[in-house]
């Protein structure tokens, strides 16, 4: 049960034009597949999956924790993030994280915004945990193989038997423009940036997928728009919990205006300002329980939230929480101090996805539907069809071993292909944006 | 890997005459060995153990839980939890506790003492989920057994090879007094009765064990007299930390003359008084970190705790913390919120230090040496000896499938013996203490 070796493959899938507080998504979205590769200790092998973003820096360190890898004994989780700290800790202040890098500046964020610069937890230090949790992940796919027992199972066995999704609502355009002579890219999602354009996203939602929460993302439109938006949404959907994620655009002026319109509409508003003190301040005067993937990020982001009163829910997120065992941890840290727990994501395929039902099953205070970008891309899975999909909102967890999915190898091929084809090494939503409006500015708050 | 049936086997195992602020230690100790037999999916069976008290009602909870647990797949400890929570939620409250019952007080006493009697966690809760632990270390032995790697790799691996503990000094009479017509019963300890006393048994221990932290186990005698014993330790090992735990036999204004007589000479200071409030007004008057396993026994007691500023540093332990799992989770908890992690040990045989170390192993915010009062009775163990052994002050983690221990029936067979032959159901250090202290009064606070 000794680690031979992490194959990292780099693909891209596609995405379409989302739109969001930093700009709008790309055509396509940078991801990495990750296979460890183990001894099963009778003769043959198996093979842990992980997934995770595809950074350049990511693909860097992944690949050099990965051949650092061998030898450790995959149930040995601790060896291993020690392995990937040692290797890591000190390449990181000179990591090239591209220009304008949202995973970057969304980690200063989580500062209040007169301090910018200097995150609570260093850049480095978190996006260390970052290249850990894909190969965590993997370890533990590969110790429910070896096993026979489903990862939930690892974690301490599930509390549902399925985990609820939140319908992910954007403000999009309807296609990617024309670029360099390549024709436009169109969807069969549309256009949405105005309040029908977002209830009728909604209505597909969730006649497809069955949702019963919906979450904006929000930080596009002013505040006004926006507010527009989920009253629309609630009078369309009168019985769907509401949520809305501005990711820190607002200033505390503007929210503090946002929260009487809102009062008694939504199930918890997101990160509407940065930093603990902005959260806490405009805690103290609205009922609406404040959540957060920003302010708080890690263990150690959480005390100073709590000296502030900032937030009343944290939003999970496994690739960068300490893995699937950190964010199985996390329930029981929130129920310690009194928070509830939700699920945050990011662009993803089914290995997430995958990875994220399993945590969520196993933690018994996750409360709210998560968050998902799955239905955006699916299409592009490299999972093989058959074990994920969406019933009445909600994502059965997978009963075969590990993490109960399997690649699709011909898939993999065709996207780390377009990967290569690309030729692109960050992820730049201002970039793109700009070359359709030239004068977006990315600074926040922008209200 | 189907769970077949759950033994429990009651036995007394042989106990010093150890003083504390409840009484005295009755000549034997009254435990259970939880034996989980569980299909190996390959036509044979593993047994997975564990260890708890032996009240009466433990007994009896364990074997109701034990005769609904066929059925379930043994790494789902979560329907595991579910079931025996179902059984038990409603029997709690007619449980006889019997007379003066310890543990039952001393849930109480995490209230603060003017508002005794409702404890913060209900303690039928609280013993419920005392029954649950039992079998979830020896539903984690059995995983272990089955997929072939150490219970602490199924906590994640090893943040350390070896576990340091601490000497757990008491005071103690030389010997059980002769009653009855039987003889009296002494042991190769001998008396402790003032400094003089505890420093030749702190050198015992650490000569025998390689102890490298001292705790005295206090609220027997009068303040100052344990406070005099521990500067006679610290003259006698200087470089030994050192703790004191009065299990809130003090009261806040003996508490704040203590804290002036022991600041710089204590590692930290346990439960000198009951309650949050208390412990929160001592700490704002001392630099010595309080530190709890009574007004912090559970995740829902610890935001008073929190808002109070009570304590520093909670001692863990598996048995009551939600199993193996629970405490290793408790360390993200402690370092979200800024405390330190100890752990904390009641009379106890190998299984359960087995299961100590490895989820002490596990967990990387524990910092401190824990404790442990296998020293007392190790001599009863039930354990086949090889596995367990003191070195440096510190366990080696067992290499072997599961917990790494093994079982010595015919050990078990004779205390099981002992057991039958005393006909006793309840542990009770007060009422053995009157009789050779017939006044004895155990209400706390005693000074």
């Amino acid at each position: 049960m000794i680690i031979r070796e992490l194959r990292v493959t780099p693909i891209a899938f596609r995405d379409p034009p989302l739109l969001n507080a930093d700009g709008v998504h790309q055509p396509h979205v940078l991801r990495a597949v990750v296979e460890l590769v183990v001894d099963d200790g009778r003769g043959g092998e198996v093979t842990g999956l992980g997934e995770c973003a595809g950074h350049a820096w990511q693909l860097d360190w992944l690949t050099l924790a990965g051949a650092h890898l061998a030898g450790i004994h995959v149930f040995d989780t601790a060896a291993v993030g020690r392995t990937v700290r040692a290797l890591l800790a000190g390449r990181a202040d000179g990591v090239d994280y591209g220009t304008g890098a949202p995973w970057r500046r969304w980690a200063d964020r989580t500062s209040p915004p007169e301090s910018r610069g200097p995150a609570p937890i260093p850049a480095p230090a978190f996006d260390v945990r970052r290249v850990y949790a894909a190969i965590e992940v993997a370890c533990l796919d590969a110790q429910g193989k070896l096993s026979g027992v489903p990862v939930v199972d690892l974690l301490g066995g599930r509390v549902r038997d399925a985990v609820p999704y939140s319908a992910y609502l954007f403000y999009k355009w309807k296609e990617h423009p024309e670029r360099n002579g390549a024709p436009a890219i169109g969807d069969d999602w549309g256009a949405a940036l105005d309040p029908d354009g977002i209830v009728a996203q909604a209505r597909r939602m969730v006649d497809r997928y069955g949702f019963r929460s919906l979450k904006l993302k929000g930080g596009v439109f002013p505040p006004d728009e926006e507010i527009a938006a989920i009253h629309a949404l609630r009078a369309a959907f009168p019985g769907h919990p509401l949520r809305i994620d501005p990711n820190a655009a607002w200033t505390l002026q503007t929210s503090l205006a946002a929260v009487r319109e809102l009062e008694g509409v939504l199930e918890y508003l997101e990160d509407p300002v940065a930093g603990v003190a902005d959260m806490g301040a405009l805690a103290a005067h609205t009922s609406i329980p404040l959540a957060t993937n920003m302010c708080v990020n890690s263990l150690e982001t959480m005390r100073p939230a709590l000296d502030h009163g900032a937030v009343r829910i944290v939003l999970a997120d496994h690739h960068y929480w300490g893995g699937l065992r950190g964010t199985a941890a996390l329930g029981d840290v929130c129920k310690a101090v009194g928070w509830g727990l939700s699920m945050h994501s990011n662009s993803h395929l089914g290995i997430s996805l995958a990875a994220m039902t399993h945590a969520a099953a196993a933690t018994e205070d996750l409360a709210y539907a998560c968050d998902t970008h799955y239905p955006w891309n699916a299409a592009d899975d490299v999972v093989a069809p058959g074990t994920l999909a969406f019933t009445d909102g909600a994502v059965e967890v997978p009963r075969g071993p590990g993490l109960g999915v399997e690649l699709d190898r011909a898939v993999l091929d065709r996207l780390h292909a377009t990967y290569l084809g690309l030729g692109r090494e960050h992820r730049n939503d201002k970039t793109y944006l700009r070359t359709v409006e030239p004068d977006f500015d990315p600074t926040l708050p922008r209200w």
